[in-house]
């Protein structure tokens, strides 16, 4: 393993493609202290719902000393601190694997993330490559509480400087469910139906079920530019319109870490009784948004899988598709890994739900 | 009293006019704990600037324990909990009635709030009805903060189901005087005028004064849609362009509790010296408001009433009047009831004020 | 020194023109107790992002008690206060001289501003004139943490009304080193270049050397005004677009300190070890703001001082320059106090950065 980049020689204007090499460390500044103001402003930003994450007596009940932070505000915040070293001058975010929400999160704790480029992959054009990166976020007490990878695709500076021998990782297709953390602490029956407003619990759901969510989130540029600021993520696509001007859509693009949340909120209703986000198994964000744009949100159910050691809780597999600008009842069902030019989103990933007193006993 | 409805009966699209039955109850889900980003968040959306509100040696002068919570705010986070359940379809907003503020709330405290039908009556066209529920909200403790009633044109889902045998809920005009929580630790002479700007107090508001208040707001998108998600308020009228291109109006509809908030601010400058809301007698959001639209305020003094046992705070009765578009010197004066195409807002509502100490002697 | 402006005495339409007078002290209404909340909202309205201002650990590696808040929000909610009273009617904010940040604010912190008249010139026109004045604002302990000079130009309301005489403070050019605060408990050592992402300190900045930061900014309505909202000012040019439609415009201005939060969030990226702002020396907002501009910021080294007493920290003196809607590439370097049509912001500035330790020994 390398030692880790300096501070300080990063170039102004960011990492080209033809500045990272395999085995490449970094540790990227600005570690971030999460507060209130935080928490409040996610919910502002994305209508988050989750009892869990907004009322103290109902996380207390389910066995946390205090709400923890949203998982996607965590993630959001965590990913952020990667762009400057990763993605400053990314084309486009291709897409996540391996994501594992590894501790909760509370206000007060503060984060900080770390990466290493894994795999390296020029394109046919000479002009860009693929750069794939590890990357783990620590708490001030040095804990884990978030690990992923993600690739994405950078601009070369010049098209002169050679090609890297192309190294592809090897990336699980999912997050196993042995590497699923479950808190000590957690009761998941200690989450009161009357707080959530949901039944539901993992027994209920059925492989292959498929969930239209009713409601829609139209999408505005202050919208998302508040959010990523708040992230702290300085990818400039998502900001300057008047650079923007000249990009292939001639516009700024949103933040897809938004759509993820947007998506998230408007699938409260039929996903209530979520405890926490384990892992994100794969994503995609299969087509741009743009401000204007209006979201819904569609889960399927791809799995449930019971947790060694733990009968009172489960892991449900889903996918969240996420789509603009159309009614879900006129969307047809979308084959796995299938593009279609309405979804935005197409994510893979792994919550955990209790499970029912009667299984259990 | 029938028993609540139980949680995870309700249908992922809402309920619908056709299933309301009088007495029916409601324990809404996603209870909230208000936190300092809360309140800052509310400031930013409405520019609020009543101290006692955002200056805690200004709160505890005036015998608080800390800083009160907006009442507004307070109010809309009650109110977006009922949503949900009873105006998720709402076509409109129709009225409130005795809305009662009866403990103030602090940073820290979590609310939760529960309604019942008390009226119903089918509109003559068959597809739609109005539902009167009364609703409360409650602290962590079971103190009661809040409870108002209100009505709300609710469509049907089937125009062929039956029509329910009308009852119209008796509602009183106003919240009587005895009626008015003034807390016990209150001390109205507290609230120092170099602090709030203004030195008027309770004597000096003669009942049919009419004051125009100087600012405008325009209200953007951004602005009604954060705030509105603030309080997770979930109507979707106020969120989805898409959908909204069918609606009458083709387009978004500004929530109108935040036009009252923005109304409330405005009128700063004038009102300086309240210490509380103490009732909203009645209500109704006379026009709609959009994007792009600019509000103004004026308020007409209704009346005066001395509270008994406190001979230091008074009650004011005020006429909110919300305009939009229109200079104010050339809005005329409004009759009770009238309507008026730029006046999308007319709450009349009970504020606490000091008595001078004079008249105390 | 006359006595100050009794409260209750301001016109509902506020102070014009021909309402001051030299020697006139006001304590401006509604102090303000500085949340979490509010440093939540500046990160996410600016993309804020020094660590000092938002985590914890590295503000105490630097010796402070705990994160000072941002030094503009500090200032911007300052000078909010005493727009009530200086600028309701405010044609144009002219320019500031002399500010000096005193104390660090904390969260918790309760400010309030007080302004005197220092001097006084009409117009030829006879239908303005510049208003000088004298600000500033003390924490709950009444201590002074902030002090500034401005000027700006007022309307009259009526052109009857005579002149007074024409008197011009003695505003100095620079605030001296001599002026300048340094907390005595300041490690600047401590702060970790890790942290900052940056390793260049006071003795690495050469003066005339020219800075181009990478990243643009597009300024959208909602995000000015919520800004504006947050900081309590209430000038009515930033909000009311129904009036502004017959003002020079024909539109909203943005408030001034917004580009300027928003030119020291892009200019982090190369100014990494900032520890604090300690003065503004002069700024003037050459230009207006509209929503939709892109804002893009460039930093000139004015000066480089030592600070008496203090080999461990030195005080750079910076011109940042903010421009719109133009590629920093193409823009000529500006001679001083030089008008460019895309340059909207021109502020000379002190802050306090660490000197190598070698430096020291």
């Amino acid at each position: 393993m390398s030692a880790p980049v300096p501070p300080g020689t990063r170039p102004a204007e960011g990492w080209f493609f033809e500045d990272y090499a395999l085995g490449q460390r970094f540790g990227h500044p600005v570690p971030r202290t999460i507060t209130a103001g935080d928490a409040a402003l996610y919910i502002a930003l994305t209508g988050a719902r989750h009892p869990l994450h907004c009322a103290e007596p109902v996380a207390r009940a389910a066995g946390y000393p205090a709400c923890p932070v949203d998982d996607l505000l965590v993630f959001h915040i965590a990913f952020g601190k990667t762009v400057h070293d990763i993605s400053y001058n990314a084309v486009a975010n291709l897409g996540y694997a391996g994501v594992r929400f590894l501790a909760p999160v509370y206000v007060g704790d503060t984060l900080h993330s770390q990466s290493e480029v894994i795999g390296l992959k020029e394109n046919s054009n000479g002009s860009s490559g693929v750069v794939y990166v590890g990357s783990r976020t620590l708490n001030q007490h040095g804990q884990e509480v978030l690990s992923w990878a993600r690739w994405v695709m950078v601009a070369k500076k010049s098209r002169n400087r050679p090609a890297p021998t192309p190294i592809l990782p090897a990336l699980a297709r999912e997050v196993d469910v042995g590497k699923l953390v479950v808190p000590a602490f957690l009761v998941p029956a200690g989450l009161d139906p009357m707080a959530t407003g949901g039944t539901r619990v993992w027994d209920d759901y059925q492989p292959g079920e498929s969930i239209d969510h009713p409601g829609g989130m139209t999408v505005e540029e202050s919208d998302h530019m508040l959010a990523t600021r708040l992230y702290q993520n300085t990818a400039r696509i998502h900001f300057d319109a008047f650079a923007a001007q000249s990009n292939a859509f001639g516009k700024r693009l949103v933040y897809g870490g938004h759509v993820i949340s947007v998506c998230r909120a408007l699938s409260y209703d039929g996903l209530e009784n979520t405890l926490a986000l384990a892992a994100i198994n794969a994503g995609t964000h299969a087509n741009p948004t743009f401000a204007g744009d209006t979201l819904y949100c569609r889960h399927v159910v791809l799995g449930r899988w019971e947790i060694p050691g733990r009968p009172d809780v489960g892991a449900l597999r889903l996918r969240m598709l996420g789509a603009k600008n159309v009614r879900l009842a006129e969307l047809p069902a979308i084959a796995p890994a299938e593009k279609h030019p309405q979804v935005v989103l197409d994510l893979d990933y792994t919550v955990l739900m209790a499970r029912r007193q009667s299984a259990v006993k």
